[in-house]
């Protein structure tokens, strides 16, 4: 691989270490310290002059810290006059802030897309944004990849579990496209739960659109942050008569009481993905980490032999 | 005051309410909250369609996080159909990264005005930059205000000391021309340090251009960060025979031992400005801190009633 190159941030060291095995390249060398007032200190290490650079960086907690250490490195390396910054976020924070939803409310999906690309990226590959719309916030290259076939993958060859007897929960109707893809995969049906508020401050009530009775559901999302909602999903699937639950997602933001809500629910086995790392105080015997790293440096690797990436997408 | 509105972020309250008191409004209403993962959730509360909106934020300690909460404010204005988008950063951080002073570093200050542009901010009024060439990173409207008037009001009307006896002593060569002008100001002479390494691995030598001998020195700087160099010249000083020294500067980072070394050194006051806001912790009997809120309030004023500032930054 003659004039690529790999650094990795701090958000997810592991995965990056992963990445470069996976793409035979040892890590490039960086330094990012601090300076006494907290201010991100950045030196490259190694010539990359004319160089494929990729960075590695979710924009995960702390997200400003992650984003702003993302930028700085962009233009470090821009001006270390690399032919291309391609920046590597398998997670994309601020994707939720994707529109207005109330009068005079930023759009900071769009304002990070503006200022990765003011820092100088040439090109991001991302994974599973929370909109496809975000693409379109770019006007340079980006590449979007899924972890449906990796989740898929899992419960087809991994889990145990009766495959002729699966449904595929999509726990919000945003997540239905998602659901039957998986589904497809698993050649099993697809369920939808259907929330909605019969009138203000009341209760929502989880409605579920399909026959789950007998089944085992596996509730596929694309970010579980709080867990709220996937924990009571999950109960209302065993009380509509479904045998066990399972869950799986791309992003474990886990935020807050998330853990603790997994563990204290019906929810069998979580899947999740290493887009954010998981720190050890977030491990439990019930949530499984996949990890996204073969399928990144193989895109990189594509991307920097310029062929076509199109095939990891499905 | 038709159609102009004052928000403050959460860098320094206490200043933007001292400075909406001065312009005679109130401040805008808004709400700066986070999410469940750390991220920024801002609302803007009340109408701001066709104001000149000015936002007050300095970039101080936590830097990555008050830059981010303002970039997304300034989404959120720009979003909101205000006319102008004014941003008053009475301190500049990442403006000591402002070169490549290695090879492959960033040059994070021009990257700051670039992400500021990107925003949206169609003007920034800014206070005593490390560098005067900060303004040139800017392709928008730029009004860069300075303190040695406010700090020199101080020396000649309030402290009480021998005006007849005073030196100006800038800490560095690149400090000159702010001790020359509050020279100027005290109708005093000027010294100035001259540090130098005999050696590599050898400590630094403090020679002192000029007598500073029976005088009363007053040292002025941009930042005082870990206040080292600060303590050590006003040591100096008073080896080569200066009677008492006192130091000021504008921007109090004032970061990890600095306050100590303050106490512990033989500076007899130390004045700052409160364009960073000093926490409970920070202060101590020998910091005595003067306001720029009227100093801003009057640009404000002056910006949105489309009058000349420049008599203001002499
Ligand atoms: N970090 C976040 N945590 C929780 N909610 C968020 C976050 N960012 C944005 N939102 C909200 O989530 C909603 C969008 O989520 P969704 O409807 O799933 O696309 C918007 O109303 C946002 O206000
Ligand atoms: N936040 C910071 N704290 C301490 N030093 C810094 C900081 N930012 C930049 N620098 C360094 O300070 C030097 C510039 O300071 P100056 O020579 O005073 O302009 C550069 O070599 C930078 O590497």
């Amino acid at each position: 691989n003659s004039k690529l190159k790999i650094f990795s941030l701090n958000s997810n060291q592991e995965l990056a270490e992963e990445i470069s095995e996976h793409a035979g390249i040892p890590l490039g060398k960086s330094s990012v310290t601090h300076f006494s007032d907290g201010e991100i200190q950045i030196n490259i290490e190694e010539s990359i002059r004319g160089y494929d650079v990729f960075i590695v960086q979710s924009t995960s907690q702390p997200v400003n810290e992650n984003l702003m250490e993302l930028l700085i490195m962009i233009d470090a390396v821009k001006r270390a006059s690399a032919r291309t910054v391609n920046v590597v976020m398998p997670y994309y924070g601020y994707a939720r802030q994707d529109r207005k939803a109330r009068s005079r409310e930023p759009i900071t999906a769009k304002l990070v897309a503006n200022l990765l690309e003011t820092a100088g990226a040439t090109r991001v590959i991302v994974l599973d944004l929370h909109a496809p719309q975000i693409q379109g916030f770019f006007d340079i290259l980006i590449d979007h990849l899924v972890a449906v076939p990796l989740l898929s993958d899992y419960f087809l060859n991994e889990s145990g579990i009766d495959l002729e007897n699966v449904i595929i929960v999509s726990p919000d109707h945003g997540g239905v496209t998602r659901a039957r893809k998986m589904a497809d995969r698993l050649k099993a049906p697809i369920a939808i739960i259907d929330k909605r508020r019969p009138r203000p401050n009341v209760a929502e009530v989880m409605n579920i659109v399909g026959n789950v009775e007998g089944k085992t559901a596996i509730i596929i999302d694309d970010i579980i942050d709080t867990a709220g909602t996937i924990s009571i999903a999950a109960s209302a699937l065993i009380e509509s008569g479904a045998k066990e639950v399972y869950a799986c997602c791309t992003h474990p933001v886990l935020s807050g009481p998330a853990v603790q809500r997994i563990n204290d629910s019906v929810i069998k086995e979580l899947i999740i993905t290493n887009s954010i790392a998981l720190p050890e105080e977030k491990k439990s015997p019930k949530i499984k980490q996949l990890s996204v790293a073969r399928l990144l440096a193989e895109t990189i690797v594509r991307v920097h032999e310029q062929k076509s990436v199109s095939t990891l997408f499905d």
